[in-house]
């Protein structure tokens, strides 16, 4: 499969822990978004959005948007499973993916804080700030479910990696690249990033390893 | 089932509809967020995060997250299905539902707002046209998907509604009431929207046929 990537991008890195945790074999094709690649008129016709992460799967329409990337190659390539069997803990797995990757994420990407730039004066040190804010707030709210719930296991749900755990993670690796936090300042949800990083799905996608990366 | 709602809140709206698409029975607790009624201990039990909706369906634990909670009552309750059958038409759905809901909501909630003013001091005029301008882009965003996929029919997937159907509706229903905008812009969305509002499943949810919402 060919995937349109970007190494900074949160939502790139779930969709590549995800090919590589389903063993499928990927071709990825660098996008710089700030430099605006994802304008061109090529991307544009894969993503009329202009967002990272497009998938091209043979030769159907592109898929785009990163969780409902998992959820059709957990659909496809149903082993091995990227949520739980039971109803509830599935609602569990997505509610805990989604409470990064909708309410902390979308404020950190390169088009809000251009906004915050461009429209609203914000200076750099705001910026930081902002960036920092968001993503403690999801940090603080998914380690406050983690902290209590009994479903949690070695992962997020149980001990079989779900999208929640490929949400936690490439979350917790944008808070200490951007945001200098220490994945350990949450116990529980800092003891499931240590579990992930431990595979090879997971540490062979960080953005730090990724073709595109800064080399220093 | 209990539903913990509000009726600005967009994500509210999108498990209303679903559960009278599904024909499910629902008791409302209304929450005002502009008050902080999600931060009382008693909703923090139920939801640590502190948002809407919560939707507490007999003894197991709460759910959260109004798309996780989608994909749960479509898995629980499959008839009639809020997914299309076949896996690149669901991921088009879902990709389309996230669109809006990833992309451009999660700018317009309360604790956003809030922080643009109390932190940043944005002033009103300016925090109204940043709801705008992500209302926007949302809608233009998937007025470019929907107007050029051949996959669109009555509704953004064929002719049957989707979870791409009622975050769409949500969506344009916040774009007009909270941004003046008239979904009729958007040639393909906007039909779509008036199709949508033509079920009563979408429209008796409407915000302001909620009992909280204000009278006049």
């Amino acid at each position: 499969m060919k995937l349109f990537t970007y190494w900074r991008s949160q939502a790139a890195f779930r969709v590549r822990i995800a090919l590589r945790v389903k063993g499928i074999a990927m071709e990825k094709v660098s996008l710089d978004l700030l430099k605006g690649d994802q304008f061109a008129a090529s991307y544009q016709a894969l993503n009329p959005e202009g967002v990272v992460p497009t998938l091209v799967d043979g030769e159907g329409p592109p898929l785009t948007q990163s969780l409902a990337i998992l959820e059709y190659l957990d659909e496809k390539y149903p082993d091995p499973p990227l949520l739980p069997a039971e109803l509830r803990a599935r609602a569990h797995a997505r509610a805990l993916a989604q409470m990064v990757a909708m309410d902390a994420h979308p404020f950190i990407v390169p088009r809000v804080r251009k906004y915050l730039e461009d429209e609203l004066h914000v200076d750099d040190a705001a910026r930081a700030k902002w960036v920092r804010h968001w993503l403690d707030a999801g940090s603080h709210a998914i380690e406050a479910v983690l902290a209590r719930d009994p479903r949690t296991g070695k992962f997020c749900v149980g001990d079989q990696v779900t999208v929640a755990d490929i949400c936690l993670a490439a979350h917790l690796t944008s808070a200490k690249l951007f945001g200098g936090r220490d994945p350990a300042n949450y116990p529980a949800a800092g003891r499931i990033y240590a579990n992930c990083m431990a595979i090879d799905a997971f540490a062979a996608e960080h953005p730090l390893r990724q073709p595109d990366a800064p080399k220093s």
